[in-house]
């Protein structure tokens, strides 16, 4: 059987072009005892990857040139040498970026077994959601009445976030780009406010609109002017988990970094970067939180969805764009 | 009885000028009922200071201009009509940057009973000690053998900072700068890293010869190329405790920021401002661990001393120039 996969042929600086994206295909060899092969129907493209093709080792390793990519995805067992998997299996594993997938069986993760679609183990029930959870509850300390604010809010991450802090009460405040991005917010309660076209002190000027009182706790998403204008509207006692800064991950220049850290002094506030697979043994609890709360359909999970194995690298590069809401997909 | 005493002029930008301090004097009233009167003997001069004459209220009330200023001080009861106080007795309290201070009673400490100077207790077994273990213990979770590092290491803070890390086996490294503050670090067994003429990338190439392996702990007094050199040196889970951000506190531009923050994300690191008022039940607490060790001269706590209260606004302006090893204090 064929595999198509995507590789990489170079370690890009700034925005990656489309070219760097390579797809090639290959003769799988006959299974292993203890190998299953895949037929994925979901692939995943999420921003850290990003980091991954920085040819640096940070938290995780780049991924290695002109080898098969990887990245989250959901298949179904085609072929088992495995005694837990049989064909026909539904399964959770790193080998996306490609059609077919031939794994040890020990790497796989079965779906769990609740009433919501199969990609929603990739986004609101997977590693997005489980990093909204982890912030908001483990780096935060999340309390009931906490004012909250998120960047990137109507994003994988950021949308399960606002609904999460929602949940306790508070006000909570999103931050997020386009029209439709900002109604989606509005519709779930949250104070939305745009960052398009406003400096660190445009936007701060909205956030004390949309929360005079200033915030317990910041979900961070983003960086820049969006950190920069948080920092000056927090209470005393503020947490601030820093998930990622997607701004800056296709920059070339040094960072500008906020003028106004020593707000984290006249507040007494912590600042904490947090990596969810430093978590992941808390994922069952997670799980059984949100899981049947996302079942009842009280959390409202977003998805953009790309066509085709064809289209993975365009749906990552679309990350960077802010043209997804929600989680990103590809449907095989 | 006539109390001299310092006022303010005016709030400055930038460092300020000599002459905005006033010198005053006036008669003081007979004491009422509950009251007592000090001759101080010693005053106290701190860099937080700086931020109570912004004319803005941070942590802490601007001085209010042209009233007497505040600030530790260490005197002997001249006059008492509290009960808990008698003529002859040592108290510390707040009214400083004056001779005579006349105060109700329930505002004053008693000196507690230990076998070290009475001026100790403005500087090693004071607020700034208190602020060394505060930072250490309670924001940065000092642990046995981690590696610390400390800015302004041979300050106030950092000096006892210094010492208390260096008892937990790690490797200790101290930012500073005259010839004579890095010797009395070298000969405490603190790797010491002169910060002069040097930008972040220097500084950190520095650090990275002092301890290859990185830091667990930073504890942060001095902000700018410190910072940015320290977050590039950082281990997974390492704590920043930010005491405070002197190179910060005559600017009068807004500060350029840490181009480096995303190396909170990749180390999964914390960043933490605390103000020592906070912590002050755990006074006590501090004292029985750190008051013995001074008084059996385990550790070294220097001093710098002017004499006399006209020197008051010159020893406060010093701190701000590097010039004082240890703390800074005014003996009348």
């Amino acid at each position: 059987m064929q595999s198509r996969f995507f590789t990489l042929r170079d370690y890009p600086t700034g925005t990656p072009p489309r070219e760097l994206f390579e797809l090639r295909q290959h003769e799988l060899p006959a299974l292993d005892e203890g190998e299953v092969r895949i037929r994925n129907t979901w692939l995943s493209v999420d921003p850290y990857m990003r980091g991954r093709m920085s040819g640096v080792r940070t938290y995780v390793a780049p991924f290695e040139l002109n080898a098969p990519m990887e990245g989250a995805a959901i298949g179904e067992v085609v072929e088992s040498r495995h005694t837990r998997f049989k064909a026909g299996d539904k399964v959770r594993h790193m080998a996306g970026w490609r059609d077919v997938a031939q794994l040890k069986g020990d790497v796989l993760e079965s779906l769990p077994d609740m009433d919501v679609p199969d990609q929603a183990y990739l986004g609101v029930l997977g590693m997005p959601g489980m990093t909204a959870w982890t912030g908001l509850n483990r780096i935060a300390n999340l309390r009931e009445g906490d004012n909250v604010l998120v960047s990137a809010a109507s994003g994988a991450v950021g949308s399960l976030a606002v609904q999460l802090a929602k949940a306790k009460g508070g006000t909570v405040v999103g931050i997020a780009g386009a029209a439709d991005k900002l109604e989606w917010l509005e519709q779930r309660d949250i104070h939305a406010v745009s960052y398009k076209g406003k400096d660190a002190r445009q936007l701060g000027a909205d956030l004390e609109d949309a929360c005079p009182e200033g915030f317990d706790v910041y979900f961070e998403n983003v960086g820049g002017d969006c950190l920069e204008a948080a920092l000056d509207h927090l209470k005393v006692g503020a947490r601030i988990a820093i998930c990622g800064l997607i701004s800056r991950y296709n920059s070339e220049a040094p960072d500008r970094g906020p003028s106004n850290l020593a707000n984290l002094l006249v507040q007494r506030a912590r600042m904490q970067g947090f990596i969810v697979a430093d978590h992941w043994t808390e994922y069952p609890h997670f799980l059984e939180e949100v899981g049947p709360r996302v079942a009842r359909g009280e959390i409202d999970y977003a998805e953009t969805v790309e066509e085709g194995l064809e289209r993975t690298p365009d749906a990552f590069l679309k990350l960077f764009e802010g043209a997804n809401r929600g989680k990103m997909l590809i449907r095989l």
